[in-house]
């Protein structure tokens, strides 16, 4: 059988897993005047992934999508293990956007033996998920080095849905003087307003249901927002749409969008941040909102 | 008075002290097919910073030497204050190695406004200097990355003098993934076997005959290492020999090479560590000892 028997089907990506070869890849693709982008995911791809990789298609030649299910970024006891993984069907979804590359390392060359470097990055990391999950941006900062040392794109992509993590990731770059741009693009919702995520497929029908209350709680805090309520009432407010769903509260709070610290300005700019858990599942989700009059 | 009245001095280095500035110099000397090379430093250069310049010079068409001293590795009480600067001098020597670029960054352009990112490395960096001087390393991962960062050469040049330096480096560069060879150099010594260090400009001339203690040290381990002898007998001997100069030693170690682990085959290769205090100096230094049969 030769190869011109089986041409590659024009919208599969080409899956690398040597952190090298696509290192090499992308930067011949550059060095030809190609722009590259870089869409960094944990694979389980839904369509706040696609949007991710739809948008890098429009502003760049090429697209690689990493796919990594990070050790380090999980603690004791999370769902590491039971985290969905399916790359076949997700290559399915990348090749009708256009991707190029799927970059899918195994954890040892991401990882090497005898590895002992970590990235730690203070301040905004240490509020939040930090707090609740320690450990977790360390292995987020760590990975996203490392992948942006494998793929050296033009621009990165991330979700809003993460805000945390994209404020965490910023800083990173900024600091180290990263040579990649990070864009942040919006979150795509259900049409009951549930953000997507990946672990949303844990949820019982039932738990799909009380789901909804994170976002409904961001509702709830942009009109008052908008209503020039005070923040303690705003935070009072999202608490309750959130317990009004029975779902256990992690945080719900309204923050500067930049330090995660309390608002110094009463006027905003701001973003609401909320947390909770149905059964095992943990959920986040955000809203930043305008500078108010 | 015009520019071409005073044309640059072929043998001057241009200094840049912008990041993006001296990157962008770099990543167009390399894609036009110039081979890089990078000293990083702290400036107070002596004859083992020439002989990397000039070891880069000879393994590429263009060299840059940072110069920055970075305040991240150095302790509270340490000598950060009173480090020697001299930029003048170092670039006249600097010219004198045929070097293209010092880059010489403004420490808000490598530690900018909110910096919150820090590298750690465990394992080798735990050990000996990590231990006396807690932080050290941390420092020396963080401003080593930013550097390569803004200077993304083929390959950067160490002196073997800061033996575990050049440890932790390596470890990081394969942690990370970095793209960047490393390069480590023979130390330079002085005469008597004095290691070059722009530390040895603080010692008093009675302290400077002392300080050859650390150097005799090493000459005695290389001897028993060659003689048989295990591994307690020549560490005893080489504190001995450190103390026989009234230094006040800090340590006198036989470990692996890489790991700085002690030994597990005693027939090496090894590497001597030793280090010491003549009033308010600290002085260290190595020697590498070959694989004995």
């Amino acid at each position: 059988m030769t190869r011109e028997i089986l041409p590659a089907d024009p919208s599969t990506p080409e899956i690398v897993s040597d952190p090298q070869a696509i290192r090499a890849a992308v930067v011949a693709a550059r060095a030809a005047g190609r722009r590259v982008g870089f869409v960094p995911t944990m694979g389980a791809l839904h369509a706040g992934h696609a949007s991710l990789a739809a948008r890098a298609g429009t502003e760049c030649d090429d697209v690689v999508v990493s796919i990594f299910v990070n050790p380090t970024q999980f603690g004791a006891g999370e769902d590491f293990d039971r985290y969905p993984r399916r790359l076949a069907d997700d290559c399915r979804l990348l090749g009708h956007e256009g991707v190029r590359w799927v970059f899918a390392p195994e954890s040892r060359t991401i990882y090497p033996p005898g590895d002992a470097t970590r990235i730690l990055v203070d301040g905004p990391a240490r509020r939040f998920e930090g707090l609740i999950r320690p450990g977790h941006f360390e292995g987020v900062a760590t990975v996203v080095c490392r992948l942006f040392n494998a793929v050296p794109a033009d621009v990165a992509y991330f979700g809003a849905k993460d805000w945390q993590q994209t404020v965490v990731v910023r800083r990173m770059v900024e600091d180290l003087g990263l040579p990649i741009g990070i864009s942040i693009c919006p979150t795509i919702r259900e049409p009951d307003g549930l953000a997507l995520s990946s672990r949303n497929a844990y949820l019982s029908p039932a738990e799909r249901q009380q789901a909804v209350g994170l976002h409904e709680s961001l509702l709830v805090a942009e009109q008052l927002w908008r209503n020039q309520e005070p923040v303690d009432s705003i935070e009072a407010a999202m608490r309750a749409a959130i317990e009004a769903r029975q779902i256990r509260l992690d945080y719900a709070a309204l923050v500067d969008p930049v330090s995660l610290e309390p608002l110094d300005v009463a006027g905003g700019p701001a973003v609401a941040l909320v947390a909770g858990r149905l059964g095992s599942t943990r959920l986040i989700d955000n809203r930043l909102l305008a500078a108010r009059g």
